[in-house]
């Protein structure tokens, strides 16, 4: 797994790394029940804070990406809990939606960004 | 325009109180050309800090949503950049779709989603 994080995005360094995962995650790069690196491993391998590591791997363990094992560290455990996530996935489109028909981008062109993002995961 | 700040939310404050004026403005409530309440107002009719509305104000001026007036302060003002648009909208899409397809979401039931918040919104 390659993570590249750009220092001057605006998105924050531990969401980059959190997102990363996940699509590390849905384009089986990482699979179940596979370790990630220690904290420190990771840290050391992409130039960040440790406390940056720990923020992704918590919000990961507490959205059902990944458990942590005493012995293993953070291991790939996804939960899923469908109706949940729908609920999530129906918070975070919401903004972007509003986003999207607020600059003139129809519901037409959002589904084929849809289906190209599903095309190049899958 | 109603802002309701979830203080337990995970969501940054600056970020909710960005997101509820783009939806604002999604749905007509808030107009272009309307001035939005000043800084110090708005932080005080929310219960926040003034440098959290200076927050979320730049983040949607730097998005093309409001420009920033002398006298009249934040003014709603929709800079229509569609491919800027778009753009943004698939880095934002895509760790979005991965933690779907991750969670199991296919991507009619995305497409299901997308078409209740747009019938919401419109």
């Amino acid at each position: 797994m390659l993570i590249e994080i750009d220092f001057n995005s605006e998105e924050a360094i531990y969401v980059q790394l959190r997102n990363q995962i996940i699509v590390a995650i849905a384009t089986s790069q990482l699979k179940n029940g596979e370790s990630l690196p220690s904290v420190r491993n990771m840290a050391d391998d992409i130039g960040v804070n440790m406390h940056t590591v720990n923020k992704a791997y918590s919000s990961l363990r507490q959205d059902g990406f990944l458990k942590v094992d005493r012995r293993r560290g953070a291991v790939v455990s996804v939960d899923i809990d469908k109706i949940n996530s729908l609920n999530k996935m129906r918070c975070l489109l919401k903004p972007l939606i509003a986003s999207g028909i607020v600059k003139g981008v129809s519901r037409d062109e959002v589904k084929k960004l849809i289906d190209e993002i599903y095309d190049d995961m899958e």
